[in-house]
C-alpha cells in the first residue's frame, strides 16, 4: 500500500512535467515557472484521500490480480484529476470567502504577487483536467464518458456552491432559510458528488463498466458523502480541536450546519428565539449560548442516533449490491469514515 | 439574414429554459431566478458576432441548399456556446481587473447582491457549455471532437490571459518586457483562438469535417484574429471615439498594445526615455507626450503599411485553399474587418 502511494505521488511529477510542455501553448521559461509554482502550491498539499481512492477502488474492482504499472499510472492520473478539480474549487472558494489560510499556509490569492491572478489560475487548474484526460485517455473506449463525468460533476459542485452562496448573501442573515432540505442539497451537490461518487465512478469507467448501470452505487456514495459532511458539522462543534487540528467556527460564521438545522427542527419557540439572537455572532458568550442550547436539545444523542441509523441503512444498501467487488469498494469507503473522530 | 438572426436569438430562450430544468441539479424557484437573471445579464448583451458567425460560416460551408430548422438550431446552439464562453471570461476578467462597467452597465460583480458570488457564476457559465453540448450533440459523430475543441480553446485562452496578467503584475511596470513576440502571444492565445478560429471550427465539425485536415484554416484565422486585435490597439489610440463608442485608455493603463510595442521597436534612445517616463501614467500631459511620440514615429503610416501587408498575405493564403466554400467563409470574415473604423 505504501508502494501504491509512492507511485501515486510520482505520477504527479509526470503529469506536471507534461502540462509544462503542452504543445497547445507556447510557454516561455517565465510562464513555466509561474504554472510550476502555482501547481506545487495548490494541488498536492492536501490529504489526497480523493485521489488515492481511485487507485484503491480500482484495485478492489479488478480483485485477485496484480495491477500493472500502466494501470497504476492511469488510475493515479484520474485520481490527480480529482485533486486538480478540488484545487480549482479551493482557490476560487478562498477568494470568494475572503479566507486567509488553507492547508496551513496563506491562501494562494493572499500571496503578494498573486492577488486576483489567482482567479485565472483557478481556471487554468480546471483546464488542466481535460489536458490530462486527452493525453492519456483519448484512445480509450471510455474517453467520452470520462469527459461527460467530469463535466457533470463539476456542474453539480458549482451548483451546490451557488445555493450555499446565495442563501448566505451578506446582510441577509436569515435562519428561517436553514432547513434540513437545504442542508441536504448543499452537502449533496457541493461535496458528495465530487468527493465520494467521482473517485469510484472513475475506477468503474477504467474497469470497463457503464455508469448507467451503477445508479445505485451513485446513490449509496452520495448518501455516504452526506453522512460524512454531517460528521464534519458535528465535529466542528463537539469534536476535539487537538484531534481534528482546528477550532470550529461554524456558529460564529452563520454556517448552514447540520447542527443548527437539527436544533431548529427540534426547538420550541423560546429556544428558537435564543438561536435567532445568538447564531452567527462572533462573541464567545453568544457562541456559548448556542452550544448550551445544543446540549439542552441533546444534539450529541441525536447525532449518535443519526450515525448508527445511517450506518445500518448504508450497510443494508451495500449488501444488496450484486457484485462482491463493488461491495468491497463501498465497504472500504464506509469503514474509513464510520465513527471517525477527525 | 434578419430571419437567421431572429432564429439565433430565439435559440437563446430555448437553451436557457433547458438549463433551468437541467435534471442533473435540483433547482428551487429561488435558484432558477438567480441563474435566469445571471444569464440574461451576462450572456446576450454583446454584439453576438462570434455566435452569429457559426451560423454564417455553416451556411457558406454547405453552399447552395437551404438550412433546415434543425441545422439552424444546432449551429445557433454552438454559436451560443461561444457567447457563454465569452461571458464566463468577461465576468472573471472584470473581477480580476477591478472594472466598473461592461457593455454599458455595471459589471456583474459590482451589483450589490452579487459581489464575489460572481466568481462562481462565471464557473457556472462555463459549466453550461458541456450541458448544452451533451443535450444536443451527444449522439453526433463529432460530439467528442466538440468537447475536445472547446476544452483546448478554453485552455489556450486562459493561458493567454495568464501571460497578459503575469507580465503586468502591480508594482512591476517594466516596458522592457513589451516585445512584438509577447504581444503576438497574448493576442493569439487570449483572443484569436476563441474569437476567430472557434466559430469556424464549430461550423466545420457540424458539416462533417475532421479538424486535423484544417490546420491551414486555423493558421489563417489566428492570423486574422491577430490583425483584428492590432486594429483594436490602433483604434484605441487613433480611432474616432464617436465611432468606436469609447475613449481609449491603453496608454494610461500601461497596456501591452501593438502601438507601444511598435514604438519601442522603432524609437531611438532619447525617444525610449520619453516612453519610459510617460507610458502608464493617467495624467493627460503624459498621455499627450506618448501620442506625440507615436506621431513622430509615424505609427499611423506604419499601421497602414501593416494593414495592407496583412490583407495581401491573408488573401494569398485564402486563395491557396482547395475548397471554394472554405474560401468563402474566410473571405467573409476578412471582409467584415478589413479597414474597419470601429
Amino acid at each position: 500500500m505504501a508502494d501504491l502511494k509512492s507511485k501515486f505521488l510520482k505520477a504527479y511529477s509526470v503529469l506536471k512535467a507534461e502540462l509544462l510542455q503542452d504543445p497547445a501553448f507556447e510557454f516561455t521559461d517565465n510562464d513555466r515557472q509561474w504554472v510550476d509554482r502555482m501547481l506545487d502550491y495548490n494541488v498536492p498539499g492536501g490529504k489526497l484521500n480523493r485521489g488515492l481512492s481511485v487507485l484503491d477502488s480500482y484495485k478492489l474492482l479488478i480483485e485477485g490480480r496484480e495491477l500493472t504499472d500502466d494501470e497504476i499510472f492511469l488510475a493515479s492520473a484520474l485520481g490527480w484529476c480529482i485533486e486538480w478539480l478540488q484545487a480549482f474549487f479551493l482557490v476560487l472558494d478562498d477568494i470568494m470567502d475572503g479566507s486567509h489560510t488553507r492547508r496551513g499556509q496563506p491562501c494562494w490569492f493572499r500571496l503578494p504577487k498573486v492577488g486576483m491572478i489567482a482567479a485565472n489560475d483557478g481556471v487554468l487548474l480546471r483546464n488542466h483536467i481535460p489536458r490530462i484526460l486527452k493525453k492519456h485517455f483519448r484512445g480509450k473506449p471510455y474517453y467520452v464518458d470520462l469527459l461527460d463525468l467530469f463535466n457533470e460533476i463539476e456542474f453539480q459542485t458549482a451548483s451546490g456552491q451557488m445555493i450555499d452562496l446565495i442563501t448566505t448573501i451578506e446582510g441577509e442573515k436569515d435562519l428561517s432559510k436553514y432547513t434540513l432540505s437545504l442542508h441536504r442539497r448543499i452537502v449533496q451537490y457541493k461535496t458528495a458528488y465530487y468527493s465520494f461518487y467521482l473517485p469510484v465512478a472513475c475506477a468503474l469507467l477504467m474497469s470497463g463498466e457503464n455508469l448507467d448501470n451503477h445508479v445505485e452505487v451513485k446513490n449509496i456514495l452520495v448518501e455516504m458523502g452526506t453522512y460524512f459532511q454531517v460528521q464534519d458539522d458535528y465535529l466542528d462543534c463537539f469534536g476535539d480541536p487537538e484531534t481534528i487540528g482546528k477550532i470550529g467556527t461554524d456558529i460564529e460564521d452563520f454556517k448552514c450546519s447540520w447542527m443548527v438545522v437539527k436544533a431548529l427542527e427540534l426547538c420550541n419557540e423560546d429556544q428558537k428565539k435564543i438561536l435567532h439572537e445568538n447564531y452567527g455572532n462572533p462573541d464567545p458568550s453568544n457562541v456559548a449560548k448556542v452550544k448550551a442550547l445544543y446540549n439542552e436539545l441533546n444534539l450529541q444523542g441525536v447525532f449518535a442516533e443519526y450515525e448508527s441509523k445511517s450506518y445500518e441503512k448504508l450497510i443494508t444498501a451495500i449488501e444488496a449490491h450484486p457484485s462482491k467487488s463493488v461491495q468491497a469498494v463501498l465497504k472500504s469507503f464506509l469503514g474509513k469514515i464510520y465513527k471517525r473522530q477527525k
